[in-house]
């Protein structure tokens, strides 16, 4: 969909960094005018809704610096380059949770900040869960602690903003409307 | 809430733009190591669930630059200096949709993407919707066109990835849930 596209008069590259990069393009826009967009790309996401034999929603709580405060969200991470998002989701689950599934499937993207941000999560669903016997290891920079909780406490944590994040307040909604199916 | 708390060595301002802005933070891990954080700085912003007198849910179809491609999203806008959020949501419906609301309501706020940006969206609930008759002048680098779409139109967007974007998936789920008394 190219509606009230924007083209690129020049694109000037600010911050190449580890995780995201930053450029500032000059675009004409539909009126023949010129404006500016400030850009951050980002490799992309994975995020998974896994749920346990009980069904309850696994969650890892974790500092975000951004933030400056802790948060509690479901498994999450970057992509790895050139990494199937289906794997990555695996991965991530097996890495922040020390759960293996016997069954995933995809359930959708979206943009995280279309506004500034190229950022797009690919969202799974992860269930049929095994602890894995050696637990594969963080990154080196990344301190995360697991809880479980059914959909009750999950809104509570929403009610009190210990839930603080697109992705899974989204989560819990998905949550609350399949959970006769989980 | 602190735990994992990662404290400040020192931050390194990279750019300050007209909307976000970038710093390299060097943080003292839990572990004692360091490491870095990329940091983007955004105001905040609103978004709004306005649903129509026949039960429609309210989209904006606009291109995003970042994304190099239009998509649908409820109506959400930047907070603009010291604005109060429910005055932001309120004035960014009529700018983007043209439609005053009788009746508004918090819902719940979120962090976009809390693992590089401080920005976090205050959603709102709008009703009881009426025309405009002198209609708000948008941004002037802002192009917008306006949808109504039901709850099964919503979610065949979702499925073709018109809507593709966070608050605007979670809107749909949450129509979904309370659909009964919208």
């Amino acid at each position: 969909m190219k509606k009230f596209e924007e083209k690129t008069i020049q694109s000037t590259p600010i911050y190449s960094g580890k995780i995201i990069s930053l450029k500032v393009d000059d675009v004409l826009l539909p009126n023949g005018k010129e404006g500016k967009r400030e850009i951050i790309n980002h490799p992309g996401a994975v995020a998974v809704i896994a749920i346990t034999n009980e069904g309850k929603l696994v969650l890892v709580e974790q500092y975000r610096k951004a933030l400056e405060r802790s948060i509690i969200e479901i498994p999450a991470g970057k992509l790895e380059r050139g990494e199937e998002p289906e794997l990555a989701a695996k991965r991530e689950l097996e890495e922040e949770t020390g759960y293996g599934c016997h069954e995933i499937s995809y359930l959708q993207s979206f943009a995280t900040s279309p506004g500034f941000a190229d950022e797009v999560i690919h969202l799974y669903v992860a269930k049929n869960l095994y602890e894995i016997e050696e637990k594969a290891e963080l990154d080196e920079d990344e301190f995360v602690s697991l809880m479980e909780v059914s959909i009750e406490e999950a809104e509570e944590m929403v009610e009190d903003q210990k839930i603080y994040d697109a992705k899974t307040a989204f989560a819990v909604l998905w949550m609350k409307l399949n959970s006769g199916r989980a």
